[in-house]
């Protein structure tokens, strides 16, 4: 059931012993608003964990830092950033089915959850935002950077078009409530890993361009990563760099996974839907920014990906005319 | 003679005939505030035209697509985003003298005009803005497109830590008035030329990591230059590279021109300054960010330069104990 803001401050409000889910290969959204929910949350008195089936990189210090689970037994599940159970992971088995409450900004939410506060705002975290606003809980600095570092990594520094003024306007609050904005933009707009520099080398070399240059592709195999020791982090660094070349509608990266499968993150201007795009091969996502897990060898999740590729860019030229 | 927004507003709505300068290699905030002023000037009813002495890069389309020079004789001229008069270029030895009003954020504006509203925000757009309401001149579109383009190329898309609050409110209240942000953005943050990605390739495939990792080098060979067809401005975008390499402190890019000389661009991090460094090697520039020439071999010029930087590093390790 889709419920508004005043009915997710209700739930919040009567229920306790609750138990915060993000999603799997954990980002600055799914992290910032779990823990800044956990936090507001316990600083009025309720019992609060959060919990994700991935390890979280030490990037996120800042979110993380000071945080203990508590000893309870949850009688309350939420989800945060979440946009289907599979993406609990491992956690999907025990929690899959019984979410009461599920918080997000994705289009492609399949509505899993008892209860769905659903926006399409630029992040999760402006829905935490408010919530925590309506709740009348102060913005401490911890607060503040957590939710800071939603919006921030989910519009590639309010550099994208999901950005809005709402966002605007929520991240001036957050510096005025003391969020150290200057350390989290170094630590994910201004630094690359070592790892992350011989990655985008190695994939780099093997960039292909596809239909008039309108298409970038990377393939990043088992063995780059092994020679590389690229993190996950590193990996989901390359995939805005295919789309930042001039002319190119549609980028990607193929990422071969433990399991031999690979992974394509796609990234497209206005014109392409990523998301429809995606979902024609069994994923999701936004318009702009979605993914999909591919069977088959190399080649021919490359084949596949090229094919659907070739059919949007097809549809968006005779839309043009 | 410092004077305040309110007196500014004054000599803005008493004077007409105006003609507004920028700096040279203008950048987005200085064409940004020259613009929007002399727009908003204009649609009051003020002759306004705005001047520099350099030719303005496409890239800055959104900014003067429309505007054309008026037919008059200037009776007041205002400097926008210029610290000193040198930095009016050719028309200094015109105008240099005879400024009436500067509009600037820079501390080290050495008050050279008759009046001079001088604050330490982020960019002097946002004085335009301050101004531009206080006049309760409507903030129309291409307003807005040219103020938001100062903000933003001066805070690295609100990356910086000279971003404030009032960074992110003015640019909500610019989204709000039609702004738009995302073309401003892919422009200036988000985009990479065929040239520039094949000179970065290049470049990074002879990256060379000295003095345990705490330098890197790139060259940038006239054969490199040749093969990648890469401009001026694709040069100037590999410097910033090297610095954000994990640890690196001091980043170099070494460049060989069309005499055989070698031009060194260094970046560093705070404890290393760039400046003091290029200085023994007959450069010069700022703390973070400075150059030099060097004449001899790729080889000679390559270990000129790293003898210098090992110096400043065991300076930097010898402070600190």
């Amino acid at each position: 059931m889709r419920i508004s803001l005043e009915q997710t401050v209700k739930l919040l409000s009567k229920n306790d012993k609750m138990l915060i889910l993000t999603h799997t290969h954990p980002d600055g959204d799914t992290l910032g608003s779990g823990f800044s929910l956990c936090y507001a949350l316990r600083s009025i008195g309720k019992k609060v964990n959060v919990l994700c089936a991935d390890s979280i990189s030490e990037d996120y210090d800042l979110i993380t830092e000071g945080y203990e689970a508590e000893d309870f037994e949850a009688e309350y599940i939420i989800s945060v950033d979440v946009a289907s159970p599979e993406m609990l992971g491992r956690l999907e088995e025990k929690y899959g089915g019984r979410v009461d409450l599920c918080i997000d900004h994705h289009g492609s939410n399949s509505d899993y959850a008892k209860n769905l506060l659903l926006d399409h705002c630029a992040a999760t975290t402006e829905l935490i935002f408010s919530l925590v606003k309506m709740m009348d809980i102060p913005v401490t600095k911890k607060i503040a950077d957590c939710i800071y570092i939603g919006i921030s990594t989910d519009t590639g520094c309010f550099k994208y078009a999901n950005t809005t003024s709402a966002s605007h306007r929520i991240a001036a609050e957050l510096i005025d409530a003391g969020a150290d904005y200057a350390t989290v933009n170094r630590i994910f707009f201004d630094t690359k890993t070592k790892s992350y520099i011989k990655l985008e080398k190695m994939a780099m070399a093997g960039l292909e361009m596809h239909f008039d240059d309108r298409c970038a592709i990377m393939c990043v195999t088992k063995e780059i990563l092994e020679k590389s020791k690229a993190t996950q982090e590193d990996c989901a660094k390359l995939a805005p760099i295919t789309r930042q070349i001039e002319g190119v509608l549609v980028g990607v990266v193929l990422r071969e996974q433990d399991d031999g499968t690979f992974k394509a993150s796609v990234r497209t201007q206005s014109g392409i839907n990523a998301s429809d795009l995606c979902a024609k091969l069994g994923g999701g996502g936004h318009a702009a920014a979605a993914g999909c897990t591919l069977h088959g060898s190399l080649e021919e999740s490359k084949k596949m990906l090229l094919d659907s590729i070739e059919e949007a860019l097809n549809d968006r030229d005779n839309t043009d005319k």
